[in-house]
């Protein structure tokens, strides 16, 4: 294609062919950007549906390296290129966004956890831990159980453990080293719930946040979020949002930040970071004037950011998780036709057992009728009422 | 790709790769369907940015019935495919949605005014015209002008002509003629402004309105679109509502069906139909719960209806012309900084003096605050206030 007959508009690169990529592509279409990614495999979820797909490695330093410099903005639907080779296309003069200097805060929790600490912002009593003699010291000042974290990564699938007794932790510690596991020791946080706030920052500096919204877990799993969270303090909120602001200004974030919270008696403290669209944000897509997806592209692009305002007083999220019948298209009638207001976004992704293949969102006026309606058709997709 | 990679989703595939493809691939990622678009260039709008791309003829039998073969059900980008290429790929079996029997009365004018008349469904006087001796018994019922219209295409990149009298009927006779282009003589409407009213239909025969809109037209060329029409009476709107359906019904539309209509000071007249996504409809994208988009692709895939509900009081398009300037991006800092509520919507078209390049919406409560500024991003994104 010669250049006359390409636009003259900045060409995005995400790294990473998830549905945060395919999502960002829808968003891209519309301001009108080259919008490419780097996809591990044609199957993945954004290379089925993006017209510009580049296939690789993408956490590999030959296949990102090549990538960034077919683009004139770098940016990620992960957190997995590896450090080092972030070092080196940057040195290479790519633009990357976020920078590694900022990423490595959402790729290691000790560093996150050092980090955030010396920023003064609210965290669980956290240590990193070698040894079983450093968890029982740990335990000693907290109390069992110890929340075992991997610094980064993890093994058999996981990253967080959650170890009863002196004797489980062992357990942990022995397997983590013999994966070469970096691991830290977290209290068990009596939360009331779990928060998470979205705000995106831009090389100019300028800020948007979004509410403060509830996420509900099961296993260590979000299933649903709820936009704005219901009966959250006006103090709590504003704080959770300045918190979220204090970090992405401090971690010179560049795109969206997600922070994860746990609400306690006395206000919010961290659990984790992500610096990409997150799961937490998908509400977006049908519940604020400017989605996660958009306001990213508008943040690594430094376009000015759009208005992250609410377009209805609630609304929820529930993803869609794949069960054991793979007909989940031949459940669009009949969810469809239940709830014509229910908004579904899916992946492309083959179902499997547990699988998270796409989201429901339902906005409305009240919360507990919304989630009652995303949730039942999140899990009339899966095919749990058959 | 193998059939297990494969998620079990139909194949919709659109023919014609304009910017109506290009959104209608945005609404098919959400939906998980596979959706493809038979272009005729890779630097179409909606080839630009969709994974699936078939180049070729859109409008020739060979290209189109290969295309046809390769989708489980075939809509359309415009009404620009011969009627006897429709019947080819019928009778070899394809799923056309809408069907040819129904997208002759878009493809048409006088077929439209024939059968809307039979059906009786408000219109202007017309008449078939051939010979000048015709126009002038028309006008001597109507008085002139005359509205002379290109029964399907036109000439010189026009389908619609004014005759203030005799001798300007005879030139555009002649022209038309010579062009080998049918003609109808339509009576010059004295309306107060021009609506539009989309409808979708579906196989099983659901059927779901969009309010009623006003549309504002230069030239002949719509600028912008106010949803709902400000101050139209209630018993105006429904009737409008209602003629669409009907319409819809009798004309056995399958998609979206757009009845751009006259407003006068009795009721409305049908003026033109559209069955595809519509300009009039580009506003759905951000003020209603279901964008015309996945409408359409809800109706020829025979799925349940969404909810054509409004988000906001008022929502209101702009369409984005080229200007002089193809530096159209750079404009984006400040018209996104200026209102960071205005949502862009641009088709990847280099920029072209005139050419339809994107839209602007703006929803909100006030649709004169709303009109003023959606007018004002498109007119500063052309470059007017350079």
């Amino acid at each position: 294609m010669s250049e006359y007959q390409r636009p003259p508009v900045p060409r995005v690169g995400m790294v990473g062919g998830g549905q945060l990529a395919r999502m960002t592509h829808q968003a891209g279409i519309a301001l009108g950007v080259d919008f490419r990614v780097l996809a591990g495999s044609p199957t993945d979820s954004a290379a089925r549906v993006c017209g510009d797909v580049q296939l690789g490695d993408d956490r590999g330093l030959a296949d990102v390296s090549a990538f960034a410099k077919s683009c004139d903005v770098l940016t990620f639907d992960h957190e997995h290129v590896p450090e080092p080779v972030l070092r080196e296309i940057e040195d290479g003069g790519a633009v990357v966004r976020p920078s590694r200097a900022a990423l490595q805060h959402a790729q290691d929790k000790l560093r996150m956890r050092t980090r955030a600490q010396e920023l003064g912002a609210p965290c669980p009593r956290w240590r990193a831990v070698t040894a079983i003699g450093q968890v029982e010291a740990f335990a000693a000042e907290t109390g069992w159980p110890v929340v075992l974290k991997a610094a980064s990564g993890g093994y058999d699938g996981k990253g967080v453990w959650v170890a009863a007794d002196s004797a489980e932790a062992l357990t942990v510690l022995q397997r983590a080293q013999e994966n070469g596991v970096r691991l830290l020791a977290e209290e068990m946080v009596a939360f009331r719930r779990e928060l998470a706030v979205q705000v995106a920052r831009s090389p100019y500096g300028q800020l948007a946040v979004y509410p403060v919204v509830e996420t509900v877990q099961r296993d260590g799993v979000c299933h649903e979020v709820i936009a704005p969270a219901p009966g959250l303090d006006d103090d709590k909120a504003t704080a959770a949002q300045e918190l979220a602001i204090d970090l992405a200004h401090a971690l010179d974030v560049v795109g969206l930040l997600a922070v994860e919270l746990f609400e306690t008696e006395d206000g919010v403290v961290v659990n984790e970071l992500a610096m990409r669209p997150h799961n937490s944000g998908h509400w977006t897509l049908d519940g604020a004037r400017t989605s996660q997806f958009e306001q990213h592209l508008r943040a690594v692009l430094d376009l000015p950011l759009g208005s992250p305002r609410t377009t209805a007083p609630y609304t929820v999220m529930a993803n869609v998780f794949g069960g054991t019948d793979s007909g989940v298209y031949r459940r669009y009638i009949h969810v469809n036709a239940k709830d014509p207001e229910a908004k579904l976004h899916f992946y492309g992704k083959v179902v499997r057992p547990g699988r998270k293949i796409g989201h429901v969102n339902v906005a409305g006026g009240d919360p507990a009728d919304l989630l009652a309606r995303a949730r039942g058709a999140a899990s009339y997709l899966r095919g749990d009422e058959d």
